[in-house]
């Protein structure tokens, strides 16, 4: 069995509008918004304008992280949505989506996760704490 | 055929010392370090510790970004390393791995990408082009 701490989307997004994937004030405006949307709680963002096109943003997040990554010449963009607990990557992904137009897009849902049995203390240690209690 | 932007490897990890896990200066460290090693280039940093423990850091990059999220309870930790370019983000994630000392890495390397198809223009744009050139 594997414990799952959150969801994250890897989504490829490509068929968008150019301009819009130049354009760092909506690329902002769609992060703030999915943020909002997605009930999650933004602790710090960054967006950055390349030369001569493409930006990249990051919001770090009480719940991980969203990070959109924009080719404007190939109307392509990259978001990664990783959320624990009870944020919803979804609708945070509907909204980019809504804001940034992309005609076609591929959504990976992949669970972050590990095994349970790396909880559980190693039969050696039972043995230690056993002895030591003895 | 697909038109590859870059290597996503999304990375779960577990079995590392809990006391690394809730050190946000180590985590600051191991990533400076890595994105050294992965001959990346650093934007921006963010490091975060959360109340009572877990710490989240985000790296944007030129070459796209590296997100860590620590469970230090479950000795569990995320990171993701999204690198376009000439960028070596199985070089980073040595480094990480050598400073974080996680017991067991589960890796997965995805390429982000999106079909060759969507840069040619299509008939009817073609067509209309043909149209505007009679």
């Amino acid at each position: 069995m594997m414990k799952k701490v959150g969801t994250h989307l890897v989504v490829d997004a490509w068929q968008a509008p150019r301009d819009y994937l130049n354009d760092p004030e909506r690329i902002r405006r769609a992060l703030l918004e999915a943020i909002d949307f997605g009930e999650a709680t933004l602790i710090d963002l960054c967006v950055h304008q390349f030369s001569p096109h493409g930006v990249t943003a990051t919001a770090t997040l009480a719940e991980s992280h969203i990070a959109i990554h924009t080719w404007p010449e190939y109307g392509y963009f990259a978001a990664d949505l990783f959320f624990c607990g009870s944020g919803k990557p979804k609708q945070a992904m509907q909204v980019l989506q809504r804001i940034l137009q992309a005609g076609e897009v591929e959504m990976r849902e992949i669970d972050r996760s590990f095994p349970e049995r790396a909880l559980r203390p190693t039969l050696q240690k039972v043995w230690e704490s056993e002895i030591v209690g003895a």
